[in-house]
């Protein structure tokens, strides 16, 4: 069996141990006699599951008592119509615009309200995020959206912005559980499974109970009405079973290794190892203003693109795949969420030095 | 490894052999060193997934150039909602109402404008199929709406009813690849895969290109646009990948067996087995109108909720899970599946006769 150097960046990386589990459980989950995946979802063993996985994921992220957690479908992408199509009350939202998932959601969300771009990092190509201090935040805003990590040009927020007093909506999709989060500085989160989580198909959503309202704006469809699933415990409809059970397995995965705490200091020496490198190094640099450095998706580029082309064909030689950079951006990137292990990283900063040797004129 | 005859009407059984292929692919799909849940679903590897999927998928059905394959998620429930929002222009929809689904989808659609119930079986508690015959088309109706077979009281469509030219609505998720069917007779067909094809989490959509429309409903969120998954071949946002890859794998394995002339046979040996014995026992009834039987879920009942009770109990020690019938309808149901073998309805049928011998006064 091969196992390679996975940079994707989502769906990406999947911890080894889990996925040995799921293919250990694949034909008899727990001499139940059948898959996790044929198992009815209005089944005991299956409630055991998704009871399971909301516990684990409370207690690794500490989650309020006030605050639903709920497994949907349709991607952070759903997301973007169903927050305005329930918490749109005065029908305005500010968003801050850190790359295209920011944009997109602004500009699904303008659709049902008015929105505003109260920051921006647009004019250095989402490089940075943009100075939070005394943000405009509109008078009657329904709540304030923010990318906590931006996936394809690789930031992240280091401090969270002054909503006054306004719902802050994080989504969190590509940093989901790679350190700790104070929850209750939220209204909503969101996160793509993934990413950093499970199989593509599950989203998370963390969301305050007063936020959860049975007035929305309307024609919102039913399975985008948050109060329906909250009712119903992510059981309105047939949730995505695999999926949760895969998501609950990453939760146990991350207990076990010692939860946030333990999982942040690992992603901050891996990140850091990378970042060393190309700081000193005189073929590759880093794209991204230091002090928003992404510690899951490390973005980079060579001398020139020949250079960047090479070393992304020669890389994927070596077992170190998916490090092409977002086609809008070029370069390369490199994501290293939660699974990837540091002995990935370190090869990866050995194979960067032999090809920079070689590769320096 | 233990494995039971597995009754569920969905999430439910799938075939032995597509699992096993999955177990073993778990950690390495085909030399590639990646699960294919960590595969990004932009990737060449990936895109052939997708691509095979939907080839084998045309081959099983037959479907005309002129419709659109779509990979989507959310579930039947989803469509409740997008159907209306992309099909109403006239703001009306016909709907025969055959069982809970039928219904669901009507409220649904309501919100999106006028429905007219043109059909039902309410009166007889959904065990039969309507008369067909004359029914009273709306003229300016965007379509009618039918439920094929009904999960919940075990009917099914044997013929189509005359929509007088209209767009007809095929919601197929619990027959669906149980049988050839005729695709140019409907404008729309979909199914949750979670019944018949896959894991639960992906919802396959069949729909007529002329169908497919910029001018929606206002509000309609962007992921309940059919033009904009059309246009993108499902990946507008990542698709659940696993998902597809899984349904792909039971195209595969039906086309192997010799497409849906051969499943259709052995679906109908399969329920015929059971609805003989039903027919001739003195303890068990079938709760469904002959002429309306479904191949796929068998509704029966004993002479009294003790004894049915006391069946489902016995039945499920000896292997047999998952025998109860919906909670609103009470008895049993058998659903069967095409993963089902055969084998596993002459067990149950042994086992039948010798309870009823047993508990026959």
């Amino acid at each position: 069996m091969k196992r390679i150097y996975n940079f994707s960046a989502g769906p990406a990386i999947l911890p080894e141990a889990v996925l040995r589990e799921a293919a250990d459980e694949m034909l008899d989950y727990q001499d139940s006699g059948m898959s996790v995946m044929e198992m009815s979802h209005r089944s005991k063993i299956f409630q055991k599951i998704i009871d399971d996985a909301e516990k684990d994921l409370r207690t690794l992220l500490n989650v309020p008592d006030n605050y639903k957690i709920l497994f949907l479908q349709g991607g952070a992408t759903t997301q973007f119509s169903m927050i305005p199509m329930n918490l749109m009350k005065n029908k305005k939202a500010d968003f801050i615009l850190t790359g295209n998932w920011a944009v997109k959601a602004f500009e699904e969300a303008s659709k049902y309200g008015t929105v505003n771009a109260i920051a921006s990092s647009e004019d250095k190509m989402y490089s940075y995020i943009p100075d939070l201090k005394n943000l405009e935040i509109s008078e009657d805003a329904d709540y304030v959206h923010m990318v906590d990590n931006n996936t394809i040009f690789g930031t992240k927020f280091y401090e969270l912005p002054d909503t006054k007093g306004k719902v802050l909506v994080n989504d969190a999709s590509s940093c989901f559980l790679s350190e700790p989060m104070d929850v209750s500085k939220y209204g909503l989160i969101f996160a793509g499974a993934q990413k950093n989580v499970g199989p593509a198909g599950t989203v998370i959503v963390i969301i305050r109970e007063d936020l959860i309202i049975k007035d929305h704006l309307p024609y919102t469809p039913i399975m985008l009405r948050y109060d329906i699933h909250a009712e119903s415990k992510s059981m309105y409809n047939t949730p995505p079973t695999y999926g949760i059970y895969l998501c609950g397995k990453v939760f146990k995965w991350l207990l076990n290794l010692g939860g946030l705490e333990a999982i942040q200091k690992i992603n901050i020496e891996k990140a850091g190892l990378l970042y060393d490198y190309l700081d000193q190094s005189k073929l590759f640099y880093g794209t991204v203003e230091k002090k928003s450095r992404s510690l899951m998706n490390v973005c980079f580029k060579s001398t020139s693109p020949e250079i960047d082309d090479k070393f992304i064909k020669e890389a994927k030689a070596q077992g170190f795949d998916n490090l092409k950079g977002y086609r809008t951006v070029g370069g390369m990137r490199a994501s290293i969420y939660n699974a990837m292990p540091i002995e990935g990283i370190r090869a990866l900063v050995k194979f960067m030095e032999v090809f920079e040797k070689e590769n320096l004129k």
